[in-house]
Parts: structure tokens; sequence; C-alpha cells
């Protein structure tokens, strides 16, 4: 629950869940709560959930303000608010009280951060498999690695939610045959980064797309991911396997394994 | 500081730091702290930090291990940490010890949800602006706009972020002089959704993209944002002004407003 988008509580309240093995919760976000009486209406919807279940509802959110607080408090959940616990400590340390205004973390304030996502994102676009220019010069970091290897997702993401430049290279028949870093990489080999992945997962996410195909087989993926990671090694390009990773995780590991400047948060 | 990406200290700090106006915070994010020497190494540069600002360093931390998060208490920072505070009661009501184990918040755990997030971000990517096909028929919501009004940041967005299928209609001249719904929206109308924002923001943001341009001009703008909410309002489609919004604001409104379904955070 919160008073803006509820993204902080939905993500405080997953990182927590994620702790306790072998329970099933069913997630509920109530965004918006930004007057008493949406406050009261939440508490009526807690309280038809508790009702409802023999689980007692777990409440986790971020209102700002004391007053709404207090209304939630009296639902028969349990209430979890960062602002509960944390603004205190933050007020003694910092000597000042807080605005208790709602809805400043996730908004637009700066108009340049705005303009340089969306021009990241713009150039991601711009820059990706199927565009004809690639505008390397131009980029913060070059994604390099096969076909579904996470490039595209992993550019997008970059820029949408830190302002940065991805542009990415798809690992051609050609290059896999060759002991040269491929032609148009080669005055950036400072910015390159290479993604990889397992190999059974590779074939499941190709197989999606086309069923049957020498593409989606096991043979065809496995000699391409071998040759990524041939030519990962012989160039000392650093690479990663996103197998297992979040489109999240894969953007920190390259933000920090590439010391990249990301916008600050809107 | 986390033992994963970081993404939830990141949002913890920032949703709280927005509290507290004129302040100029330094935020540097420490992430994949998951062995005691890169514990104790993080101790180091806060301390350092520390001795090098009249202001005591503020850690927000989400460290799942005790004896991890016992070494960076000892650090000189002001230390908050929400396992710290938040897993006892949730522990409690659970009746359950949590696992403590790192790294579960922001994994690769459902390869469905996974697959559903990339084909949502390719289905937006292949239905947006440019692109030939628009498969409506196949969109959970088509976001209906002027040019940079917000729609592809949109698309990408709550494909990436909720595996949601958002296509996007770029309002045309013709449209704007028609008092009909444009044809290839008459099919949908349930799913329809609008993006308008204010007259400045689009002056300033066109400029960067064609500056001296009609497309830019102030005339053209308002003729434009115009005749865009008339035809919202002529045909019943909800719409929301993004001028002061994130691409996460303008993304829960859209989820909210249209009941869409999400896949679970993953």
């Amino acid at each position: 629950m919160s008073d803006q988008t509820g993204v902080t509580a939905e993500t405080l309240g997953h990182s927590l869940l994620t702790q306790f093995d072998g329970q099933n919760f069913r997630q509920v976000t109530l965004p918006f709560i930004d007057n008493l009486d949406k406050a009261k209406e939440a508490v009526k919807k807690i309280n038809v959930a508790a009702a409802n279940s023999a689980a007692k509802p777990i409440v986790f959110s971020t209102m700002v303000q004391d007053d709404f607080r207090a209304v939630i408090k009296e639902s028969n959940g349990l209430h979890l608010d960062i602002f509960d616990v944390f603004l205190e400590p933050l007020e003694q340390e910092l000597k000042q009280k807080s605005t208790h205004t709602a809805g400043r973390a996730h908004g637009m304030s700066d108009i340049e951060g705005y303009m340089k996502r969306i021009e990241a994102t713009n150039f991601a676009l711009a820059n990706d498999d199927g565009g004809i220019s690639r505008n390397y010069d131009k980029a913060d970091v070059i994604l390099v690695g096969v076909s579904r290897s996470g490039k595209t997702p992993s550019c997008l993401y970059l820029a949408l939610q830190f302002g940065i430049r991805a542009a990415n290279y798809p690992i051609t028949e050609e290059d896999m045959e060759s002991e040269q870093l491929p032609l148009p990489l080669q005055p950036f080999r400072d910015r390159l980064y290479g993604l990889t992945t397992d190999l059974n997962r590779l074939v499941n996410i190709r197989r999606v797309r086309r069923p049957n195909s020498p593409y989606s087989s096991l043979k065809q993926c496995r000699y391409e991911l071998r040759a990524a990671e041939e030519m990962y090694r012989r160039h000392q390009i650093r690479y990663i396997n996103t197998a297992e990773m979040s489109v999240e995780e894969i953007a920190a590991h390259i933000i920090r394994d590439n010391d990249l400047h990301r916008t600050e948060l809107p």
C-alpha cells in the first residue's frame, strides 16, 4: 500500500517474503491511497481479506503522512511501514524534520534526467539488432552476444532505468569462424561487454521463437555459445552468464563491471 | 549496500531521503557484497567517507545474513537494514524462521515470467510507432497519443517490468481533423488509454528532437494536444497527463486504470 505508485512497498515486501520458503502469498497492490477516504476503503479491503483467510494479511506500506498510517494501523493486518521505522533515526541524524510530503519518490522532478532516459531509449531502439546505424562511438557500453542471450532487454532496461546508452552487437556466423575481433568492434575494445547463457536455456528460449529449426537445435546453440565464449576469452572481453539472472541483475552487473555513470533515480 | 543487486536498498533509501529537503546526498551503491571480505572492504569505504565528510554516511542495506550485518554495523555510519527490522515480526507472524539466503529478491527463478516479459518486449518493439504490424488484437492495452507524449517508454516499461503487452497508436494529422475514432482503433475501444502532456513540456521535448521546426512549434503542439484531448473526451477514452510523471508512475496508473494483470515480480 502506498500514497504513490507502490513501487517501493512492492520491492520491500518482495525482498522480505522471498526469505520464507514454502508459503504461498497472494500479492495485492493498493497504489495512490492519497486521502483519508481511500485509506479507510483500503482498511475495509484488508479486513475482508483477513476475514476470508486463516492467515493474517501482511501490509507493507510507504505512507508518508502520520494520520493515514494511523488509519491503516487499525486494520486486522500485520503492518510494516518503512516511514514508521526509519524516519525517526534519519530525522535525528540529519537534525531536520521530514517533509511528510507524498509522492516524492518516483516523481518526475528533473526534466534533464528524464530527457537522458528518453534519448538513451531512442538510442537503444535505433541501435538494436535490426538497426542499420550502430553509433558505437556514442555508446556507453556495447553488449556482445549470440541471438537471445539477453542483449535487447538489457539495453532497454539500462536506458529506461538509468539513462545509459547501451548498443548491442549480435555475433554473426562469420565472426564465429574468425579469430579476429569483428571489425565494427575493433575501435571500441574498451566498451565491449559479453553476454552468454546456459545451453538448455538458450535452446528453450529459441524454441519459443522458432521451434524445430536449426536455429533452436542443441547442436547450433552449443556451437554458438562456445564460439562466443572463445571470442570473449581470446580478446579479453569481460562477460557474464545471464542464465539465472533477471534483467535487473544483468543491468547491475553491467553497471558495476563497466563503472558506468547512471542518472539519479527518478 | 546489498548482497545482491542493491535495487531494494536503493529504492528504500531514495524513498526515505526524498523526505528531507535542502540536503545534498551523494549516492554510492555497493552491490554484490556476498562474503565477509567484501563486507570488510565495504566498511573501509564507509569509514573513509565518514572521515572525509562532516556528515555521517547513511547506510541503507539489505543484507540477509546476520554475520555480514554484524560486520557492517561496526562502520562509522548510520545503519538502516530492512532485514534487521522487519524479519523478526514476519517470522513471528508466519511462525517460521527465514532462510537467510542471499539473492532471492531479484533473481530469475521462473522461466515462464521471464519469457512473458521477453515476449511482451518483442511485442512492444514490433508494434512501436514505426512498426508495420500492429497486432492490436493481441494487446493488453493500446496507448494513444501524439508524438512524444510518452507512449514508447511506457510500452517498453510495461513489457520489461510487468510482462504486459502494450501497443501504441500515434494520432495522425488526419485523425485530428476527424470526429470519428481512428479506424484501426474502432474494434478495440475497451483497451484504449490516452496519454497527454503539458504544452511547454511537449515543446521542450520536441525541440530536442527537431529544433526550429513546425513539429516543435508552440502552435502545432497546442493544436495537437487539444485535438488529442478532444478525441479522448468525445470517445470516452480514459487518459492521463504524463507531464509530471516518471515512466514508473505512468505504468502504475495504466495498470490500475485498466485493471491489467501483471506477472509477479522477478
